[in-house]
């Protein structure tokens, strides 16, 4: 095992790897398109890795993240995100470069826009079925039709599709529930799509979300996925039944820095600012993150025996069961497997693959 | 205004000043040490502002830190976490340059740090005085007295403090409670005092909460108080009443990317990697922060007619009274103020200050 003086983010080159086989053969197979989300990993060499696979168009979260990816020669590039208007710079610099996918929900955005463009670029409208973050619901035909006759009579506006993210799958009680919110996404999608196909708007269909592209057996009548944290999933995942435990492919290694023999508690260095404080319920409880040891040049399997119960700035306070407790001393290492990992990679500059090589990746705030 | 593209960390300076000057005359008219914790602004510059007020000893939250403000000239530097033994080259490093305070908890740890210091330092016995993160028990005279005895037979270690983090004061239903609270703290370690100087061992007493020391009246029988995020404060001070809005003195400025009529909903671009996850409970609802709108050079009074309810990687969502609806247009920026300013911090490499300044501050991984 590498070094590990303090948190450190590892990667499992291999897993990834295989995550990523898996989703593009899958995809393949079904023959539908993957735009992969790369907000995930947001790292250019994981990309590459995605780019062997065949991989030539993605999804981003941000401006900043398009730029960050067509500077590694990415040329289709879809930010799902709605239209920031506020950043026009950077949307004409990545418009005369690449393919650039925009998401609209407003009229006033697509005359915006389109006023203020140097270069054409794709519009994807972003349709709500169900989730309730942002979007267009997908039963307002009125709202979907008035929109899309502003986007067909603005020039450097082409309506190439619409999408969703099916968040509320994230919310799904069992495997079963998703599967069944991934095909109402999918009818619902096209109920938007027929309805802009009656005004002769005729549009991709997008959907993306890992636990729904994960679980269902086919993908219905979509013409792309967009799923992004399948690159590494994590607990999250793992407790809506969308991975196996070892399938996830990130790790933050923590040092044992005290234990408190009266209560089996364990103090880690590893808190709210190696981790992020998103959390799961587990069995009643707040858990931050769940623990392996140690293993080879990697981690062993999931730990049950152990719970990430509390997270300070810096701190992060472990339940153990008193077996395990007996084993682990200060000064060792532990692997806390994240509740999110797009969020815990978020907080790194790099990862540390298990051979001791180090990945960059970008940074979302300077 | 400055110019705000996309998320921005955004200082008061005056009121950051106005923070500071409030605490530090505070313990000077009580006659009591301030040895402020830099965890949360992070910042060499915002340091120096404290140096220009005379203090001249801080606290921290890791070797990284410590090491980060010793380059800019702090000599008197605690570092408030159970010691990694991992990180004993930059221990040594440190403890070769300036006066180095370290925790200790454990006899295997004040054993195994004295064999592999080439430097001496000085030693905090880290006490818990009911928060249950880690620490000794204050009553638990066999432990201290062990630990006392473990530290006088070692010579590289001196035995300097007892300190505390009375971090249950977060969890408080009252200011009166906190306050409550704090001065059974303060009775505790002098319990554990007195139980260590029957034994010959005399030592500072230390308490370092920011509820506690914004709220008590009287610092009582303790020799130092270590608070932190006094320096910003945040919505969860404001909420426990250790602040007024006003005194919160960063804030998120966030774009408006879209809004939702139907149940009047503002999507903002600033999500969890803007803002942290942390939460309050506010009137029963997960509370991810509050607003307020541009004014001035900065930002006006806090609005309670607004409430950011669920955050995403990128995105928040604001469920927004109907007259505040109407007001607010795509493209507007609106100030966050931050649930957890230190979390929030954190996320970001610089602060820009109202007058277009950029204050550089560290960053927690690389």
């Amino acid at each position: 095992m590498i070094d590990i003086v303090k948190p450190t983010l590892l990667l499992d080159e291999g897993k990834v790897r295989r995550n990523i086989d898996r989703m593009v053969s899958k995809a393949e197979k079904a023959g539908v398109q993957l735009r992969p989300h790369f907000k995930t990993h947001q790292s250019q060499e994981i990309g590459r890795w995605f780019r062997e696979r065949g991989i030539n168009q993605i999804t981003v979260s941000s401006l900043d993240m398009a730029s960050y990816f067509a500077a590694d020669g990415w040329d289709d590039i879809l930010v799902d995100f709605p239209v920031n208007l506020r950043q026009m710079d950077t949307i004409n610099a990545l418009a005369a470069q690449i393919t650039l996918g925009l998401l609209v929900e407003s009229v006033e955005t697509a005359v915006a826009l389109n006023n203020q463009l140097t270069h054409p670029v794709q519009v994807w409208l972003k349709i709500d079925v169900g989730y309730g973050r942002t979007g267009i619901p997908y039963n307002d035909a009125e709202t979907l039709g008035k929109l899309a006759r502003a986007i067909a009579a603005a020039p450097k506006l082409e309506l190439i599709g619409i999408l969703t993210h099916s968040g509320h799958t994230y919310s799904a009680a069992s495997p079963h529930k998703i599967v069944t919110l991934y095909h109402e996404s999918v009818v619902r999608l096209n109920t938007a799509r027929y309805r802009l196909q009656d005004e002769g708007h005729h549009v991709l269909v997008s959907i993306g979300d890992t636990p729904g592209c994960s679980l269902t057996g086919s993908f219905g009548q979509v013409d792309e996925i967009r799923p992004g944290n399948f690159v590494f999933y994590d607990l999250m995942q793992h407790q809506l039944g969308a991975c196996a435990a070892d399938d996830i492919a990130v790790a933050v290694a923590c040092p044992i820095v005290a234990k408190h023999e009266m209560d089996q508690r364990v103090i880690i260095y590893g808190g709210a600012v190696h981790l992020s404080k998103d959390m799961v319920m587990l069995d009643g409880q707040v858990c931050y993150g769940l623990i392996a040891l140690p293993d080879g040049d990697g981690w062993g399997v999931l730990r049950y025996d152990a719970m990430l119960v509390s997270l300070s700035q810096e701190h992060g306070l472990l339940r153990v069961h008193p077996i395990l407790f007996d084993q682990l001393q200060v000064g060792d290492v532990l692997m806390v497997l994240p509740v999110h990992s797009c969020l815990t990679a978020d907080l790194y500059g790099r990862y540390h693959t298990l051979t001791g090589q180090e990945i960059s990746k970008m940074r979302t705030n300077s």
